[in-house]
């Protein structure tokens, strides 16, 4: 089946490209509330479920016995931008497990965020792995492996007690078999499996009200929506989708972006959990459609209703700030 | 009518993202060699068209006049990665218009090169126009104007002779009017205009042939396609896919990235002009369907096929450099 069009971009009166893909919003009941296109169809959440990957550090009291602040608890559900802070918490929470940055197996890159690697250039400087924007991620698996008295070393591979942790806690929370056919490698090197997005959905319902989940998981899953709450720079950075929508709206949104157009979220309010897809991994398009939703699910305020808004409608500007085109979304994914 | 399926993005074993879109083949004679997917839906070219642009800065003798180099020919057909060679050009063009950066209109942006970008970062500079991605063209421009008498500024407006005379330019090659109902503005803030990818296929085809061109564009056209040819790096940059292509390929290829995933080339041995448009405008598979065409339709040694080849089918690499996933060209753009 073909999936619908979910995001139009124009250049003066013309679509000039258009976004197809997939959208699933599902209530704490599994009931679902809105289903756009062939949801069926696995796709690898990738980092969208980096809040749901952290569940066993919490879970296991292991975040508690290292001391993890909330920045360290936000920083290990984080695709940050390699700035300063990002990378001083990822520093803070290795040095807790009695570690350091040469434990990190995610690769290096320069910082996703522009400004970021400006700065790092202007002082002669070279990207280490916490630049990587998985790093407070990876950080967290160190703590993990350690609290667990397991050796870190290979921590990212899918038979070490660190992934079987992460791999129960996803198939616990979104009730989706992770199967090695379905198993491929992500951009920082661990495991990602391909789910249903209602499978995806239904599970960030659950990490948004605990309903269905174990007395600890739910606490844990508390800790790490109001931490990221509290910290939403500490999730993305400067000008981030995840973090400027957190910002406006803190613990009444989870939200988090994958890879390849995925994107995930939770109204814990309502109980639903969202799950989306872009067919071309666009993630323009994938960002742009769940502010949409957010917008017309959760009553807001003026004020935040501007700023979510400016977030579903971005205005496309060239390079001498002339608007030159826009973002709609399609009114089929507004129910 | 829904567009085929252009590439598909793997991850392990299976397909993670699909690029959909149209692609028009058209010889000389205006004859359809390959067409696929609604291919009458006007696009926006962008700066797939720079070649036919620097046209009439060429043809009108003023190139001659101001001793315009091949290198400096090349760099007016650009969408350069701002790294030193190019900044370079471009001030040399200027200077031989007697201007300097301060008429340029194209903004300012850090390089599109992310090396170019650090490498500035370092030395503790700021970006100015001429590391715009367009500066060379709209040095092109700017020459183009002191050498038709106007005065520069305001060169990027529609009105401006220098815009009338690259829309006459454009719409004489492809023969497709250029209206005011579907123009818009482009990045660097010149005219673009929405026409049919068969009428973008056929200027190109002529633009590589010479074919029911007058003697003076002919002559005009082989001389840019010889610069470009004998300076691929000047028409992009380290690592670009259209810089790699004529490296390897030269004069028997001449092939030009546009935003939005707009893609044109002409193959003037075989006469035939290529021009397709990836709906949701992802460059990464404009890139690919390019250079399958070029592989399908160019004979070619076992070398050069190789090089050709890894840029149909790159190779997904993470941040360990572990492979990760493939692009397919559909079998479908092979006829």
């Amino acid at each position: 089946m073909d999936n619908p069009f979910l995001v139009d971009v124009t250049r003066g009166n013309l679509v000039e490209s258009r976004h197809r893909g997939s959208v699933t919003v599902i209530d704490a009941d599994g009931g679902t509330v809105l289903s756009l296109g062939d949801v069926e169809r696995h796709v690898f959440p990738r980092s969208a479920v980096k809040a749901i990957q952290a569940l066993p550090l919490v879970e296991s009291g292991i975040a508690e016995r290292y001391g993890l602040t909330d920045e360290e608890i936000a920083l290990a559900c984080s695709s940050h931008s390699g700035e300063p802070e990002h990378v001083a918490v990822a520093t803070a929470m290795l040095a807790k497990a009695g570690r350091d940055a040469a434990c990190l197996e995610c690769g290096v890159h320069w910082p996703m965020g522009e400004a970021a690697t400006r700065r790092l250039a202007a002082r002669g400087e070279q990207p280490s792995a916490l630049h990587n924007n998985c790093s407070g991620k990876h950080a967290g698996f160190v703590c993990l492996a350690c609290g667990l008295d397991e050796n870190p070393s290979g921590y990212v591979r899918a038979e070490h007690p660190v992934q079987q942790a992460v791999r129960a806690s996803l198939e616990d929370v979104t009730g989706a078999s992770h199967t090695e056919e379905e198993a491929a490698i992500d951009g920082c090197s661990i495991p990602t499996y391909a789910i249903p997005l209602p499978a995806l959905a239904f599970g960030f319902a659950k990490f948004g009200t605990g309903t269905g989940l174990p007395p600890a998981t739910q606490a844990a899953a508390k800790r790490i929506r109001r931490a990221v709450a509290q910290h939403p720079f500490l999730v993305a950075g400067s000008d981030r989708f995840d973090t400027r929508l957190m910002e406006t709206l803190r613990e009444r949104v989870f939200v988090k972006s994958g890879a390849e157009g995925v994107y995930c979220a939770t109204l814990p309010e309502l109980g639903y959990g969202i799950a989306l897809k872009v067919d071309d991994g666009g993630p323009r398009a994938a960002s742009a459609v769940m502010a949409a939703l957010v917008l017309h699910f959760l009553p807001m305020s003026d004020l935040e209703r501007a700023a979510v808004e400016a977030l579903a409608q971005p205005v496309l500007r060239n390079w001498n700030g002339i608007e030159v085109g826009r973002f709609t979304v399609s009114l089929e994914v507004l129910g």
